[in-house]
């Protein structure tokens, strides 16, 4: 079933009110464009009242209703929050958490994803659904559950558990062996000793390898669940895309590897108010990279305020579109909310929505959705599955965020977010567009590619690394790299590690500094003139190949003088190296140098654009589509002459002149002539 | 029994000394003017160290020797502490923590109030001891158990919070309904499907209808215990009045509703050194308030120290007197300490006393507490019951509290007490006396009534309040106001909600600001010209009635220029309404503004006093009588000159001039001649 | 067994790597200068692989090929680490945490040191140890365990609580008057009753007596535990010192009553990089003074970086041997290290070593390590069993520890270790020597104590300290001093209780200051003219002896004019008082005034040796040493004429010039000729 339009709507839920509320709704629906509802997201309770009674009527009806109005299904199953009924008769469905303690009946996402109970009863619905709704014209997309990542600690995990491990590593002694037991004489004889990392032992904090692991088998365990109704689905309706909402970029699930199993990918982009726009672009084109730039979906946003953050700030007049413009811009297929009508109690009554408490459609709020709404249906199919291509990745790794901030030592301040963000964000500035990658995408395609903290190089990742250097490509890797394996275990030989060869530097002590410390970044030449403020970690480094080059070196300390940035030639390729945490300033002099080198130019060529401009470009058989958006105060001209190419507003069908003046909160949408 | 005297004294522990300290400590206390002494609070234990066996015998001696020397009893039952060995054999006495542990014997007020072993036993010492001392002539005042307030989250508490919730919602569909349980998909299909919220489940902050019904229900299992011995004692002295001890301003416990239960009511005046006066002065009101104005007791307060604050300040010489006078000033008829003397270990070994671990009378405590004694003797009887006639109410609701602090968004930083001080500082600092309601009082005296935030609006209450102003009442509403019914559900059709006709205004948008944020109130007509600061919530306002008049509009952002304090006149009277957290200058005015319209008066008429001398009013049939106390540093002359009154001081007989010279820490209490 | 050189090596853990690593380490450790190893800490899982098979072989091959290689051994027990079959199997082993919940195997000293199963397994494999190593040539030390300190709140340890309780008291009665349990009626009538203090009642918090003999019973328990397994390992090796490290300075175990118990103290040195000198020198005289001025062990120290606070600094060139010497300084006979070679995985992993991750020797820690290894090798062992004689002396008492800061008031700020620093420091910068006592110590020999907040004033300490000043002693004790008895009961009368008579002072009230407000000290003869800043606790003091003279007054408040500083001849000595936290510069002139009276001198006579040069003298029957560092920047010339002394380097044997050129990190050890 091919999509022909960017899907326009969200989350719905007619259960909490009475059935007659769907003809206030759906003419307000029809009024704001709306051409999708998510439903019935949290409704097993009322589908299925006890074991053995389904109730599917209410929801034919609302299905059917939407249909008629023109409104397509993404038809979800209600399993991220089982009826209070099925916790009482098997209580072993409930959660132990972290600290040991079996959870009661409540909130949502409160399952224990090993229990055999859960798996019997949501797959049985999932089957139900699937049988009744799998063919209904409605449907356009299958939604399973709701932001999966519940860690549970129960006697069934830890059983299973053992069982991932037995799987894993055949034997005690190669357990013994990858998760370094020797170490605190933690040994095992037998798999029965192998116990749950949690608050109880504190083996969660203070042996890595471990949590690790269980990370790792939280997310496969997380999966499964997934896996067992996506296959039921998948019978009923092989040709109904799949989908299920990622909370974000959240650390506990490993969505790289969760997204190969989902036929496409859908988030949910709650932003921080105080949050820069490059940070949230990031998190797009990480969504982007978890299918292999495939476009995906934003399955929520919030039309304006969200409950659940500290000072629920108002989205201020355009910002919502802005944001609708940006997911867009980095390839969703869809510009969805949380939700369409504002629940009444319970903890997220003051989560904005299409139809607020007012009741009615004269709101703000309701009048910025309708604009969108109506852009989206002028714009039509036009842009859909368009897709980037870049020269430019960043390598993004879950079980490298783990690690890296598991560790202890050597500074509790270590964010592996901050780093990819810090370098992101200089190719953000310059309007370079960049791709997440995994170690398992292929890599041939990039001039450039970014590895910021490296810290573990798991089985494959060097030599691939290796490889991509060799044979012409850049490498930027950073501070705190090539320390461990995919056990969290060092090498014995030097940091960093397997990188060693291809950095051609040795890393031999790793300072850290406390906040109030920082340290200065040297360099003689351009870009690096002058000196840069740096802080957290400074590697004390030696050039081990007689080709490495410091391009600058450390300003202060016992270190003074000693190699900060190097560069290296190797093979047909250059790997670069930042011994530190360098400030913004000082990655942008990199990226910017880098780029010069490998021709990495902003996606509109030659055009003299501020920052604060973001733009992207997307392309598909009806041509490349740019995307424009200020996020300057007052006005912009930008002057699109420079480009040598001519555009149509792709929403309006206008043509585009040479100057484009460009308001705080603009977006405009363009299509090459 | 009619009290004549204001009740002198406090806490005395003589069990936890040997029986001799009598002899010591009675002369002290006839030497400071104590008159009536409470116990024994926290003696269970000594009174039965078995199940089968009661000691009275200490007791009757400790009673008898008191009576002898004159002092009197408010005599407790010791119901706050069980003994260990009733612990140890009927643990489900014990409560289970809100994270679901079981708690173990220790501390104190550690009981679940809903075990029936505790109801037996509570009730059978309440037994004992109204059979042997109800007649006792030394006992002037029954005192049930300490400080009640606990939550328990047992299966019994369980059990007894489902009937509770049946007694209240009758069928599973209502209770579906009133808690919106559809939300979420927490339907329940049975009663015995309501699990108990709690941190086990997230409940008790992710759905707040039912965390508000359970604060009700402890509220309720508070009161159950207490009117449990209330009854009893009740029947073997049917004259002397009941009181138990309120924990300050606490939160947990719904005041307004328990004390509709106790003869008189009786509060621990504990304030912390930063408090500002008008925070003191606004509990006393507020205590005053909860039995419709009837005088009350300050049960206890330190002498000087308090053991459990982080920095234990000394009281200053003169604050001590200074806060005794307070709470007469406000209605008090005792000034009652914890306590009589010191304790030598434990928790509260540093908490101060009449008798300090010096074990003498020589020292600048005993002095300072025997010249408040010999004051009161002096002062007899006179000002005993008077009460205050007030034109002016604040409505204070627990509901309300736990509703609108319990309230996931819009901001964190909202507290309800903040915005009730604040507007009762306004009319503190003119003197003008205020009362504090409930929505079940009678509003008909009043001329103005300040709803301070009122999100949750209880059945009848809009209808009150319409009336109230439509027969020519001024009301003032304030930011976050009408938006939620009693069980905390949104009525469907705009903020706010039942009061948008008496205020002609619709709230389209709540604005929440991170606290370095901030706007302005900007007004033109005095007394609000010029520039106000707001922040925490900005309401985005529409005027609905043809005569609403928006006296302030906001001054910067999207809602610039949109009206900010709003004035409606309805029926006979009108309502403000303020769309904001003004600055404290801003309220001053608004209240000053409203005062000068409705013929408020500072207590004392035309005077010129300077702000930090408080004074209030008190009257009975012995006459008028005021309290002056100076809480300004340095001298002050009070000219009493203008009042055209004249006055004779009340302790000391004396006629009083013109003026009045008061130094700081100053009181004085006249009676107008 | 006389030890004939200092020990320098440490932790070694070649469990952790195939046996092979030995050839490689070996050779490494010679060249550091390595002559003694600690082994098998943490390999009890390695050592007894169940129940009933021990296997001893591979350690044989360890230890044998170190003493081939001239290396001694520091045989240490591996009980501080159950294996994790032990724990399956045995489950009660595993301890119950403070808030009640039962811990899972993992991290180590995880035990409950109350299971009799725990004692039967760490008393059988320390037989099996002793048996087969206690005359081995190679083993020169037992080291017994690691870090004791567990507390464990299980219902094993609450029996034997109880037990301990009836061995000390007898009578339930006695127990009731000791912990004062008529305070909130806790009073018991059978030992059964006595719960343990926890979070499940807050009693560790609110019942200071009952807390107070908990920690007293832990710190017993884990006692128990070391000398089941030192009675064994002594009977085996009658000659061969036993000890155990302590971690550093913790407050939970009295480790002045634990290390009556070891034959040679041994502890952890791990400052932090912001901890001022004095502090580490404080703790290294604490260590000593422990067993009376007999040297003792420096069991572990981090080469270089620490992996376990929050910014893992590396320390400086220089740092570590500055550390080292310090250590020796103070009276350390060994230099010791945590570890030889760094673990790969696990909490540890960034935990420095002799030779790191890189697994080679050229390195810098690597050359500073052998450094210090040539230099002791040079040494010898002229300094081993040197000793400190000194004439000012600091009282340090666990117990006081334990009561002042569980104290509910009167200020959460107070902290014993930082009045104890304060004092210590005005000696150190002085570079006169001081001794930490326990009030079981003789006294007869010092001129000076200092007994700094001494709150808890136990049995017999009155009267010891009345004589030590009788006969001519000065003493000095500060504010929040005499107030309660072992049991935490204040002892009516007034404070400062027992030492009233000796200080000659009465005092009334103790002011509590929040952080924000200080008081002035004013004097006005020297060395105390002018003003002084002061703060957290002010006491209101009254002289009550007529030659007690107020040297200075508080300069604010409702105290200015009292006396804040006071002193009192009293027999043939004096006794002096500070009722308040003064600012260091105070604490310096006031120790400064002592030493002059006292005659009091710099460890070298006469020299005009500028702050930052730290200086002991250690002497044995080879001589007198001095140990000099440096810790000031830049260069220092430290003319040693003035002392009329002759010096030789007692590492190089070179003759000492009258002075000495001191650069930063310098050490020197100069032997008097």
């Amino acid at each position: 079933m091919k999509q022909d339009k960017i899907y326009y709507g969200g989350d719905y839920n007619p259960d909490q009110w009475p059935e007659e509320i769907l003809e206030q709704d759906i003419p307000m629906f029809q009024k704001a464009g709306i051409n999708l509802v998510t439903l019935p997201v949290f409704s097993w309770a009322k589908l299925q009242p006890s074991e053995e009674v389904y109730c599917f009527d209410w929801l034919d009806r609302v299905i059917d209703r939407l249909w008629r109005a023109g409104i397509s299904v993404c038809l979800s199953t209600p399993t991220a929050a089982q009826p209070a009924w099925m916790s009482r008769k098997y209580p072993d469905m409930l959660p132990v958490d972290i600290s040991g303690l079996r959870r009661t009946h409540g909130k949502r996402v409160n399952f224990c994803p090993n229990s055999p109970d859960y798996r019997r009863f949501s797959t049985a619905i999932a089957e139900k659904m699937g049988e009744r709704y799998g063919k209904h014209p409605a449907v356009v997309l299958w939604h399973v559950a709701n932001e999966y990542g519940t860690y549970c600690y129960c006697p069934q995990c830890e059983r299973k558990f053992r069982e991932w491990l037995k799987d894993r590593y055949h034997t005690v002694e190669e357990l013994n062996a990858r998760w370094n037991l020797s170490f605190w004489g933690h040994t095992v004889y037998d798999w029965d000793e192998v116990v749950i990392p949690s608050e109880r032992n504190d083996d969660y904090r203070f042996y890595q390898p471990v949590y690790l692991d269980y990370r790792r088998f939280m997310t496969d365990s997380n999966l499964d669940c997934f896996r067992a109704e996506y296959n039921i689905l998948k019978k009923y309706s092989p040709d109904i895309p799949i989908t299920t909402n990622i909370s974000g970029f959240i650390q506990q699930l490993d969505q790289m590897k969760f997204c190969k199993h989902v036929d496409i990918a859908g988030w949910d982009n709650y932003p921080w108010p105080t949050d820069p726009p490059a940070r949230v672009a990031m998190k797009h084109d990480l969504m982007r990279g978890l299918k292999q730039g495939k476009p995906y979906l934003m399955v929520e946003q919030a039309p304006s305020q969200q409950n659940w953050q500290p000072y629920n700030v108002q989205k201020r007049p355009g910002e919502l579109r802005r944001l609708s413009y940006q997911a867009m811009a980095h390839g969703a297929d869809s510009v969805m909310y949380f939700q369409m009508r504002q629940s009444v109690a319970g903890v997220e009554k003051f989560h904005s929505a299409l139809i607020s408490h007012a009741g009615h459609e004269n709101t703000r709020v309701f009048r910025e959705m309708s604009q969108i709404g109506r852009e989206l249906a002028a714009l039509g199919g036009q842009t859909v599955g368009a897709v980037s291509k870049n020269q430019a990745a960043i390598l993004f790794d879950w079980d490298n965020w783990w690690a890296a901030e598991g560790s202890n030592g050597p500074s509790r301040d270590l964010k592996y977010l901050e780093q990819v963000e810090k370098y992101y964000t200089a190719f953000y500035k310059r309007n370079i567009p960049v791709d997440f990658v995994s170690m398992e995408d292929d890599l041939s395609g990039y001039r450039v590619l970014v590895t910021p903290m490296l810290y573990m190089v798991k089985p494959g990742c060097g030599e691939k690394l290796r490889e991509f250097v060799k044979k012409g490509g850049t490498l930027l890797t950073t501070v705190f790299s090539g320390i461990v394996d995919e056990n969290d275990r060092v090498p014995v030989g030097g940091y960093p590690g397997e990188l060693s060869d291809i950095l051609g530097i040795w890393v031999e002590e790793t300072d850290a500094l406390r906040p109030e410390q920082s340290n200065r970044i040297v360099g003689k030449e351009a870009p690096f003139v002058g000196s840069f403020s740096c802080g957290l970690l400074c590697d004390v480094i030696h050039l081990t190949a007689p080709d490495t080059e410091a391009l600058c070196v450390f300003g202060e300390d016992y270190y003074k003088d000693f190699p900060c940035v190097t560069c290296h030639p190797f093979g047909e390729g250059t790997a670069y190296y930042v011994g530190t945490n360098p400030e913004e300033r000082f990655a942008d002099a990199l990226i910017g140098k880098i780029a010069g080198e490998r021709g990495l130019r902003p996606v509109l060529e030659a055009s003299e654009i501020p920052e604060g401009i973001e733009i992207t470009c997307r392309e598909n058989e009806n041509g490349r589509f740019y995307y424009l958006l200020s996020f300057r105060k007052g006005e912009t001209a930008v002057n699109l002459a420079r480009s040598g190419k001519n555009f149509i507003n792709a929403v309006t069908g206008e043509k585009v002149g040479d100057s484009l003046l460009m308001k705080e909160y603009d977006c405009f949408l363009l299509r090459e002539r």
